[in-house]
């Protein structure tokens, strides 16, 4: 099942990691988009082209010590059909490196609409006598704020194929409190969501322990994690704001578990663009997938240590 | 501008009605799919190519009486590439026929990945030296969970492209209330939301009065767009829930400003699959488009009714 795979696949990399496959131009080193160009010109498909060569590369440097990627969606999308052009190609290619794909989407809609998105990126939609899964992620993630009939299609979809979603509860960004932190009798909103997490993925729980609704807390919000690790005991919490928003290893120990699991920790620019920050620019523009590499590895030891120091 | 454009297209169709391009495989008549995948297979270009020709006829049929449309991207994403790509199409097509459209996408997330959904959808994005449109919308709606900096990137793209966008604030769906009515301080979530939605599109209001960070409030709630309509004076509101939700004529009254603008209520299955409702099956699967062109005529009576009755 699902979270079991994920689970095994952390435990053998022992690296509690996603690495964010969100490509922006500017992170895509000259001698790949120049190629990209040469073949395409300075096209939308020449932007495609670009992605999924820089991804390429990165995941080839890092698959083998990695459970899991996040593709984020919105920037394959950005350059329209030819960008989820390359945004599916990576979903395939990472596939096939057996990676557990989250697809970092966060759709989420009234109810027919949802199951349309849900059976697009986790399940099979039926055309004739035909079925086809077009995007097929493992993971997508869900925005709550419609409420139980928007997030409950992506639910049943995911027991029907063995997939998961991943709603957002508290996200990283400086102002996720507006609305998400505001109590609502004595609760902040982030917890009433919490609470439903776990009334979705109540049936949901294999062999793990943990359930296929998962949930999205930043890092930059560790006093949240706190509470929220034992708001929702068998969810999955997805860590994302480590590093280049301001996360850090120690930040994280509130996520996890006592056993080290639970927790799943997103970096993207971070490592997809490690080689554009100081502590990597050795590595070069040719050298950025090793540039991700080692980013990954030091990554691992940033988390690992503060596990161990508690 | 833009809003002025919107409020000049609803007074010269007096039709303050959205079409909703929301289709899906059971709507579309048998000669459509049959010759689709006469060309393309069971396949999903098969059912891009018969999306896109259902649309179309739609479209002819209704466009000089409409001044809008909302295609929700989930209906074709759900087959993919392929499906985006009849999204596309529609897209151009409907701006051919100087539709305003509102791609109803629901997007929202964190600053620069909101940045990357905004050029995508409404503005343009940069590749090498050139920039491209690749959706090219007039309108998106926007998840505003994540709070002011996940929404400020779209309202910046509005600014430099004169677009819009339209925040959700309480969804017609059945548990919207789940989290939307929950009382923080006294007011419920959806009003907070309101409130910042007068901040966020304070500086875009133009000749028409009116801001272009609208709203979208559910039919199914008249209770609430009596309230929402005091509290953002300056917005919009997309009312969806009209039809094949329950919502009706004498329901949309509190959405209106006394001037009978201020609102704009969309239906999709109620005109798009009209032929297959008992009011309209005499028009024939053959007929389908007549059928949306007959059942947009008389919901334009029905809400001019309505608005004359008060």
């Amino acid at each position: 099942m699902l979270m079991q795979r994920l689970v095994s696949k952390i435990q053998k990399t022992n690296a509690p990691i996603v690495v964010g496959l969100d490509p922006m131009m500017k992170f895509i080193p000259e001698h790949i988009t120049q190629k990209a160009f040469a073949e395409y010109g300075e096209t939308l498909e020449g932007a495609g082209e670009a992605i999924w060569q820089y991804n390429k590369g990165i995941i080839d440097a890092v698959y083998d010590l990695i459970p899991a990627v996040k593709p984020q969606i919105a920037m394959y999308e950005q350059f329209g059909v030819e960008g989820l052009k390359a945004y599916k190609k990576t979903l395939d290619y990472c596939k096939e490196k057996d990676l557990v794909i989250i697809g970092d989407i966060k759709r989420g809609d009234i109810g027919s609409t949802s199951a349309a998105y849900a059976v697009g990126h986790l399940g099979k939609v039926q055309v004739g006598s035909k079925t086809y899964a077009p995007f097929d992620e493992d993971f997508a993630t869900v925005n709550p704020y419609l409420g139980t009939d928007g997030v409950k299609p992506f639910v049943d979809v995911c027991k029907e194929e063995d997939k998961g979603i991943i709603v957002l509860v508290k996200t990283s960004n400086p102002s996720s409190g507006e609305f998400q932190d505001r109590l609502m009798d004595g609760k902040p909103l982030y917890e009433w969501v919490g609470e439903k997490i776990n009334e979705w993925g109540a049936d949901t729980i294999d062999e793990s322990g943990y359930s296929a609704v998962g949930a999205v807390v930043g890092a930059t919000y560790p006093e949240v994690g706190k509470i929220m690790r034992k708001v929702m005991p068998k969810s999955y919490i997805l860590v994302p704001g480590y590093g280049a928003q301001g996360g850090k290893g120690a930040d994280l120990l509130h996520f996890f578990n006592e056993d080290g699991l639970g927790a799943i920790v997103n970096s993207s620019r971070g490592i997809i663009a490690a080689y554009q920050s100081p502590a990597y620019e050795k590595f070069g523009a040719q050298g950025y997938a090793d540039a991700s590499r080692q980013a990954v590895i030091d990554m691992r030891e940033d988390i690992a240590n503060a596990l161990a120091s508690r």
